[in-house]
């Protein structure tokens, strides 16, 4: 399978190095219009203009949201264009044969990471671009789900819950232990029990804690030690949340 | 070492077995008030009074919050009496040997779960009881830190954040989720890389999303998508606190 690949971000780079490690890929080029030629260790070229006469049976852009649209209107009309974001519909490609393919993961620089098992909801609309792009998934070992946009935007709205504002909690309590010289690590492995339960339990059986138990002295007791205001918001609104899904 | 064990809920019960396969620890025995007499499958008496002709070393209280300071003053003076709670100081404790064993994890029913390299912070008022933690801690792998009772009950505080909290914006994306068909295990990849991240990275720096970048466009209609007035309020304050945490 021929791929061309834009994008040389946190997505972009570690798509190249997939590809770059699959014997099912051919990476024909990679594309990046804001950075400068050069050869990868691979030796493939990182290009900052896209080839037309390199030939591939599919364009994947790993860029920006705002930068889907104008890159699609910029490629041949008869390419398979296939984009790779949560929140924006297939319809911002102009092309005929578009796909999205959609990892659900947070790729950060210097982690490397692994596609193996790694869900892509994947879209597109006919059943031959849909197959392509079981066969890339397959090709990084990664696990392709059907999805249409609509799903998609919601997922992706998850995808902030359990990312992005999971992580912002992280922020916080590491401020506390930092300022009580308590080492941050030591919450490691009750972070990972908080995800690994869901492999067993629903979420909603896993919740614990002052609030849903209704123990007001500790709740009173936390909302004194906490002196960021924006952090006694985040509590008093996280335990009356608790509270009002537990009386449902 | 010979344990005395009260309670008998989630904790108390993951900690009978862990003891129950020690070598190191001999349980005389585990009473609950609440519950009637029986065996274990261990042979181990599960009591609803405590017998004081069964000496032991340590009295370990796995009880609520609110049973400690009732259930040290029932206890003799010259017991070695140890809580096991996050939010609890050392004071409530009306003996002179007195401890605090707290294992940094969240117990769920249902869930087997290993004590191996488990952070348990521990708390004591001499150094011989000191030791005698250490030692309990080693008896079944767990890793013992000593902090202090307000490091811990800010330890607490941070707990809650990163799992009660934590576990309320999973309980929201299940949601989300089901009302969508969409399997929320999908996003378990997603959540457990969210943590594996902080090993090789602060959380600040691992927070990336709409909010971080100021990407309006998606912020706006992830507020359009969400139903839920509670869970509106906290999209719009996470994001806010992401950006201002961020400007600092």
């Amino acid at each position: 399978m021929k791929i061309t690949l834009i994008g040389s971000g946190k997505l972009g780079t570690h798509l190249y190095k997939a590809f770059s490690t699959s014997t099912k890929i051919e990476l024909v080029q990679w594309v990046n219009r804001s950075s400068k030629e050069h050869k990868t260790n691979e030796g493939v070229l990182l290009n900052n203009q896209w080839n037309p006469k390199l030939k591939s049976d599919l364009i994947l852009l790993a860029v920006s949201d705002k930068s889907i649209r104008s890159i699609s209107e910029s490629l041949p009309k008869d390419s398979f264009v296939v984009h790779t974001s949560g929140g924006i519909s297939i319809d911002v490609l102009s092309q005929k044969r578009r796909g999205v393919f959609y990892p659900i993961q947070t790729f950060s620089e210097g982690r490397s990471l692994d596609f193996s098992n790694l869900p892509i909801g994947i879209e597109t609309e006919n059943s031959l671009d849909l197959e392509n792009l079981h066969q890339l998934a397959n090709s990084i070992n990664a696990s392709a789900k059907e999805i249409n946009s609509e799903q998609r935007q919601q997922l992706h709205l998850a995808a902030v819950l359990v990312n992005n504002f999971t992580n912002h909690l992280f922020v916080e309590a590491a401020k506390i232990c930092e300022e009580k010289q308590i080492n941050f690590k030591l919450l490691l492995p009750l972070m990972r029990e908080t995800v690994e339960k869901l492999n067993t339990l629903e979420p909603q059986k896993a919740q614990t804690g002052p609030a849903l138990r209704r123990d007001q002295k500790t709740i009173d007791y936390h909302l004194k030690l906490i002196k960021n205001p924006q952090l006694k918001k985040i509590y008093t609104l996280f335990t009356s949340a608790i509270q009002k899904n537990n009386d449902q």
